[in-house]
């Protein structure tokens, strides 16, 4: 990258060249090249919210680079004392790593974090704003399957209003060339989706959404935030399958070449059938595998010149 | 190996050879023999049920071995939003691990897994079914103090039924042509359970079970399983460690050279006196310290030939 | 060190020699001197009670020597099946680490694992008792502000009953030859204060502890040990941080050069004031950096002559 950031806190401002740079780098990372350039930094995974394949792939890919993962959760630790979120951070950072690597509840928090740090911050996830590596890994899957996404045309489909992976997607996929369709059912589309990017569209019924896409990303619903009860604006479960699913009748509408994305957990039976997860669309477990090198490739270009700065 | 399996499921099944080769590896670990054989690979740890031992025991064995251990657990993860098993693992499976090293409350959990998945997988507890590792340190330890387990008889002693622990025993020392003597409460000895093995003898009275045994093994009763209230088919405590506990009076019946086992945690004064425990006749703490090595050995037995193919 | 010991439990006992040992130690490897001395040694983070930096800090200690460090919490393991402090602690020693670093609520933990166990012991703190590596970082950072700490005065105000860190401060400061003012409400002054030290002064009006001190250690008042309810020998939270919290006008009556130090995690607002804790007196961030380095020269004296020894 020819701007040499210090941080990903999200996708929106990268410019497409610095984008297929990330992108060729962990395509160059999947092909075998060039491990072992962090020997001797530390890198913290700082998750507040629960995670398996996010924080498990940063850890591997810190691993595989070289570096040293620490884990650092919200449980077992200080902030069941009352400390504050910059507090943890800024006692974190005098340590000296050379990344944290951060999950949080609150939009803007990874942002928030990098005006009070040292070291490079990785945004895995704030809140409903952005999961920029997230959107980086389905654009490698898609650019592998499809090729250059110019014109090509992405669905996304759930609960637009919540999800940091349709921002960081209308980000991503727009600047790449592509034209996103954003799907939900009306009252999980907000007023205003359509300035997430020159080629957004916003498409109520799933129908008109997917026909002649190129690919579909399912996105979960998230039914723990009912926790409360039911949400009268949401329709029920099973009425959200029928409208808005992916079931073998919705997939079969599709083009017989389009990719089928979700970036897990699944709800099987809910906005996924399980005929189509495990079909032969779907490139659900390529999002992971790919994952690992494209997170592999982030920590690379943000951490590489500072080896020589020394690990301590 | 000479059948070069790619996973470690379950003593059932396994040949004398097979076990004695995986002893003899351990043996040269445990003698300071190839270290670092396994270094950039990737060994998870899933564990879906609660471990210190065994979980700490694996990782120590995979940094001893070069590699690189990840740790994962049930808290704080995607179970917590529904995911299930399966897609957990395939997830996991997709960052391209060496193995996973999985226990899980569901008997045949590490078999189902081990079908949907490229890695190697090591059964550190399935249910009531198998816990591998564990038979093979326990068969460690005897030989080393026994000598060939060829008609020794070695008692198991407790909660039978639901004692993954004496079903791996069972098939293990029986393979290895030791007698096997299953003792426990009537209630907690299903019928079937000579079908076991070849030398498996059920045994309801302790007495009986003990008398010239070379070996005992206690197994701990589960008292969590409980919870619900006190199960009315099951003594108290105070009666299960009159009738079945191994105090200094019933340990006064064994020969003057027989050992004690116990896979651990320890329940104190139910199951096992103190003086017991910590005395000449036990050697609990040489079952932990060799099952380092023993896991060293199952780990190098499944992997040593992947690093070859590169950590990638 | 001359004298060699195994362990480090407290800070009581030592000689000013063995202390200034460490600091120099922990200054060379702040200068970026001798990294790696611990190659193949595995260090067991083993915390009973909730850290966020302590863990992590040990952790990247024993990444920086070169050392594998094995977590373990009392969350997810066998303390949930009751298994006791020294059988827990015995199994994790009969794995062979070279050391283990414990925290736990019990005051005299640590010394008496260090009797049941062959390996190293570190305490991270039991319970009131002392939190040794917390006063070495505490020196640490006075020492490299204030040069020698002879006849140097430092304020430790707060709950100084209950607080392990105003014990090991007691002990190393006033054996470096500082005076130690203990200071905070007379029912959290226990008598016999003055016992810890050579020059230990109790001060219960927190004017006169403030009064020409060269440094101010503020202790976070302990909020989630009056989780039953207000405890009525203390004041209220606003009354404490009127009577003995470090605001402002309070700070204002400090010597201009005075430190202002706190162990963390903060109660902002409460023991110190926000404009105090992040203004220019304040070293809160230099304590935890440094931490750092006193901890891998706690490592290194107590393992690096292990080393040869060999990792299994």
């Amino acid at each position: 990258m020819e701007l040499k950031p210090r941080h990903l806190l999200g996708i929106e401002g990268l410019e497409a060249g610095e984008i297929l740079h990330l992108l060729d780098r962990a395509a160059a990372f999947k092909a075998g090249h060039g491990h072992g350039s962090l020997r001797g930094l530390v890198v913290v995974n700082l998750f507040f919210e629960a995670s398996t394949r996010t924080r498990v792939s940063f850890e591997i890919a810190a691993r595989r680079l070289g570096a040293d993962p620490v884990n650092w959760t919200a449980a077992g630790s200080s902030v069941s004392k009352g400390e504050t979120l910059f507090d943890t951070v800024r006692n974190i950072d005098a340590m000296r790593p050379a990344a944290v690597v951060i999950r949080h509840a609150a939009a803007g928090a990874a942002l928030a974090v990098s005006r009070r740090v040292r070291c490079s911050v990785v945004n895995a996830g704030d809140g409903a704003h952005e999961h920029p590596s997230q959107a980086l890994l389905d654009a490698f899957t898609l650019r592998a399957a499809l090729g250059s996404l110019e014109r090509k045309v992405v669905a996304i489909v759930g609960d637009i209003a919540h999800s940091r992976v349709a921002r960081s997607n209308a980000f991503c996929l727009g600047t790449l060339g592509a034209t996103v369709r954003l799907c939900g059912p009306p009252s999980l589309l907000p007023p205003g989706l359509e300035r997430l990017g020159p080629r957004v569209e916003v498409h109520p019924r799933l129908e008109s959404a997917l026909e002649g896409a190129d690919a579909v990303m399912m996105l979960r619903i998230q039914l723990e935030r009912q926790a409360g009860g039911h949400d009268p604006r949401l329709p029920s479960r099973r009425e959200y399958a029928r409208l808005y699913g992916l079931g073998p009748r919705a997939a079969a509408t599709l083009k017989p070449a389009a990719l089928v994305l979700h970036p897990g957990p699944i709800n099987r039976g809910v906005e996924l059938a399980s005929a189509v997860a495990d079909g032969p669309r779907s490139v659900i477990l390529d999002q992971v595998e790919n994952g690992v090198f494209v997170r592999m490739a982030i920590l690379h270009e943000l951490l590489h010149e500072r080896r020589a700065e020394g690990a301590a």
